[in-house]
């Protein structure tokens, strides 16, 4: 790495009860809740005021987690989202989809802003909503004002916004590693392939039978093929960025391991271009992000150096054989693939600094 | 699956010590060893004659894998190539690249065949061997003889074969995913991309930092990006179908599993041609393939469902949307991908049933 | 080892379907049952020839675990036991607690014999089921007639038997490495601890929290602490063989891993008594038996060891510090401990050899 | 848990460079000098000033562990004890046994402290050192100066000390949750058995064919049975917390994860006492501790609970059918096991709080 940042730690000065930002979260006992919560709990310029869990409404946190013993031993609430938003600076939501939408108003807007780490905001068309989740959307009047949460890419409309739509894992990873080629007119874009691998607990802690752990430990397999729904996002993203339309190849994959999401891209040159001149390109294009990490030649990510933090690693590389560009990437899935960079959207929409709460070193082992 | 075949177990009838197949090992300590004379210990038509070991000599098996204590305590040997050949029918050598070459000669070759699980004589093209191997071949005049000992494409061969070449684990699992696509003209051969991916066996027993358990646990990684020796074996095989010259794109993956491989393969579509439709063209291409199971639509492999067996399973799909077919093949880069297809290769030479001693059921747990 | 067993193949001599066993499985695609098809399906001399299976009663039994797709594509029915008896030599029942008893009849067992994988017919005492398993026992009538199924201790009884009871996984690595303990007087026995640890498979494939993959992954935890079921069945049988009432500690752990238990047992020694003369012993004791495996000095057993495999393997020290003995053991839970150890039940019942079908090579990868 | 302590971060006022605690550690790219680095980075009150390794000396931490990148880019050099001494307050020695002993002179002290992970000076007797460790300790004058540094038994000590033993992980998880049962005259101490489970982390970052991905994955093995030189240190603190000599049985066993440990101990009871009441015990005696966690009755730890984390946390239960007493604790081997431990005894030797750098959530996934 020719180039690098200093990941510093801020320490709040003079910080009362009145200028931390209060936080509810609904969806808490989910992983990316869990995750959400683990983070915010360290964040030195945030209160955790509410929790909601559906499943478990009633008990303590440390009830469900026991990790939080002694730490944190508030009580898990019922949804209600009308007092989270008289409470609360800022509401996370972390549901299945479908379920978002049909909670936020007109009404709660006003009073709180909105994280949703779920899917309903980040499709710009409800349309193209409806036909990859099955589902109509139930408030389609704010899709226009959502904005896509990618901090990297959208800074500036974040720190405006009442609506942020948290990215999906594998969009994040997908997007950040392409949109150098893309924005850079170096690749056809009708030749982008993306072959994406996610630890299991991208799938959620819903039980099943594919994640039961002898069914999905040393194992391997591909899985929703052609029809991911993560696909239409990464497209309207790309496309955003082309100016056109991109159509492109998406394949997720089950990994036997907790966390991570290594994304491996493909498209073919339309320019005679190098490994080290591509390199180039990234590190201008991302050169005042501290979360993104070019790597020097012929050095590639691994899902362990970005465990438990928020970076995105990307590695690139051109294939004079083929002409193609390859580029890999690694997020953890729980942290910048959603808790992570929600938090990371968090500290943009109230004006702290970026980093704030999210500048743990990865945890190799 | 509309088409299944029976798989039943040969019984020897009325074998005496006489007519049993004859073997050695070299390199009995490493996995492809070790799981050779696994599968060969209880094949019905072999006697496990002689194993060497350069890094145990003089120790027993039973040593060196306590799974073998009581089962098999013979004495593992110093290399000795003649004596072996004098004493079988049939030499498997399952040593890193390069070593093989050194130990093979006409001599040889009239005394005993020889089954080369290593890489030495897989390239027919003796510069392509060092362009990619970065050694010179030391025995280039058997290249022309050497089979390729893909059994499913190369049977004929094979039976009146004297060196037989087993195909490298990467390349069985890719060449027969692909080769129904190639040999039926469907796809554009410039656009192959073959995303591969591994179990940590795969990189053997020697000591390496990168295959250290917490190195490689819970994380996952490219690696040889455009550089992998399986590459140019791969174009090799699908060329020949071709008629023409191929050039493709292969990156490997490390999976934190012990066995199996999985490989995602993308092509783009020259014919207007259905999931259905080219899932019978693959049937029809295997249909008298006992070890290779095309999978009926919309359902995929995963590696737990070949493990410990000689299967290649295989998915497929179109996706109208980017006008590209998607091949999802699993083997057991153990069995099917070195070990097994070697004990299928002794089976077509020896003119025993192809199946002889293959026959487990995979252990999906 | 100083001592080797030759573990043979044996092939039927001019078999006919007529001398054939037929079996039925009851609970077929649990994690229990789908080992028994695996091991059956490769016995010389069984015909499977029914399936039930409550959760998938209609399916193919391909379609519930496509490793046995184009091998065995039977169709799973109801349970119907009647029938079964009618068409069957020996029912298998791998359901859990309390369904077996519920279908077991003097009826029944005039037509056919019964090996139950369950926990119905293993506690002789009626009262201590009830306290242990909290459910009256609905076929007391035949706990005095039913054999305890460890086929090293009890290989006579079995040979006539009606009803087997196969012992638990756990019982049956705690009891052959105890055993020898007890018989020969060596230890007191009111100091035995036995701590104990298992694969993740052995909770079965029932959905449940704790064994959803991100939760048993990369932990470690005990469970269960003094109140697992299968401590009294250890009781029951160290008991008898010591000929007065034996009470222990036994605790279970759960192990991120598939398959695979082992042992690690605590007694004081009341003899003044060396390593090499109690492996002496254990020699002596299981001279005879196959499937044990008893380990030279200083080398104990590690579940890879004895994967897929019907073997027992132990390792015995004695600690002159402490003045107590160490016994370390190993099973595979899916097999020795559940359908191998069913299928070794079965050969005996019917007067076969004795390892016919369970003579896989473990495979340590 | 009915009693929780509020684990709060410290937040530095007014730090200047002045004040910060300069810091070296040599043998910085082992796991356990991994884990220090990881940890003091994000300490409010520590500069890292210098690294040393013998194995990558004169390349960049980020090379050797890519995690660091863009984080720490520091050089890493050879080993220069003098010159560390001179400009650090404080050495962590992260060494293999033997070494750090060769190191430490008295002119080294007068300069700065020294916190040795090693386990060089945790023997306070020469000759039980070199009984176990098979090696002369080479500086045997420093062993009565040194303090055994488990903080939550030796605080007062640990305060003044200028050498600080770092105690074993799993010492630390079997002393913690025993020591309240010998303080407390509770159990009889001639019947401790420590039944230990370790993360594969604990081998350490040297290759060895055991520890190679294949050989210790979905494996389970006892190992070092008598022998383990952390026994030897787990009975000369329990003996000076009893008053008198304690001989125990200690067992460590390998679990295919990367990090945890949890020990399952057993004793007999000489008093009538209920699960409750030791509980209650327990909680007064580390009622003053953060890092130590009772849980409430019949709930019991999991190592995932205190990952990445410095807590240990300890399930106790009675078991009136045996007599006896179960202590269930689980650690991080690599946090409170090593680095996690090493940073609480620095905070402690420079009158900082204690938990400074220490108040990571758990990462339960």
């Amino acid at each position: 790495m020719s180039k690098t940042y200093h990941i510093y730690i801020s320490y709040p000065q003079g910080e009362t009860e009145n200028n931390m930002i209060k936080v509810g979260i609904i969806g808490a006992t989910g992983y990316a809740g869990h995750e959400l919560i683990r983070l915010l709990y360290n964040h030195p310029k945030v209160e955790i005021i509410h929790l909601s869990s559906r499943s478990y409404a009633g008990k303590k946190l440390s009830e469900v987690y026991h990790n939080f013993t002694g730490i944190l031993d508030k009580k898990l609430a019922e949804l209600n989202a009308q007092q989270m938003a008289d409470d609360c600076d800022v509401i996370f939501f972390a549901l299945p989809h479908g379920l978002a939408a049909g909670q936020i108003s007109e009404e709660l807007l006003e009073k709180t802003k909105i994280i949703d780490i779920g899917a309903d905001f980040r499709l710009k068309d409800k349309d193209t909503y409806k036909s990859w989740y099955k589902v109509k959307h139930s408030a389609p009047q704010f899709l226009e004002e959502a904005v896509y949460g990618l901090c990297e890419l959208n800074r500036d409309k974040i720190k405006h916004a009442r609506i942020v739509a948290n990215p999906g894992c594998y969009t994040t990873c997908s997007i950040t590693s392409l949109a150098p080629l893309v924005a850079n007119k170096i690749i056809d874009n009708s030749t982008i392939i993306i072959d994406a691998k996610s630890g299991v607990s991208g799938s959620g802690r819903s039980l099943s039978l594919p994640t039961l752990f002898p069914e999905s430990n040393e194992s391997f397999k591909a899985y929703g093929i052609g029809t991911h729904r993560h696909t239409p996002e990464i497209e309207q993203e790309l496309s955003a960025i082309a100016g056109k339309d991109i159509i492109l190849s998406f394949t997720p994959h089950l990994v036997p391991m907790n966390r991570g999401i290594l994304t491996t891209s493909y498209a073919s040159l339309i320019k005679d271009i190098k490994s080290n001149e591509i390199i180039e390109i990234y590190k201008e294009y991302y050169k005042d992000e501290k979360f993104i990490r070019i790597y020097s030649q012929d050095s590639f990510p691994e899902t362990r150096f970005v465990r438990n933090s928020n970076f995105v690693d990307i590695g690139i590389k051109t294939d004079p054989r083929t002409k193609r560009v390859i580029a890999v990437a690694a997020i953890d899935n729980l942290v910048k693939g959603a808790a992570g960079q929600a938090v990371q959207n968090m500290n943009l929409m109230f004006g702290i600094q970026e980093d704030s709460g999210l500048n743990a070193v990865p945890t190799i082992i």
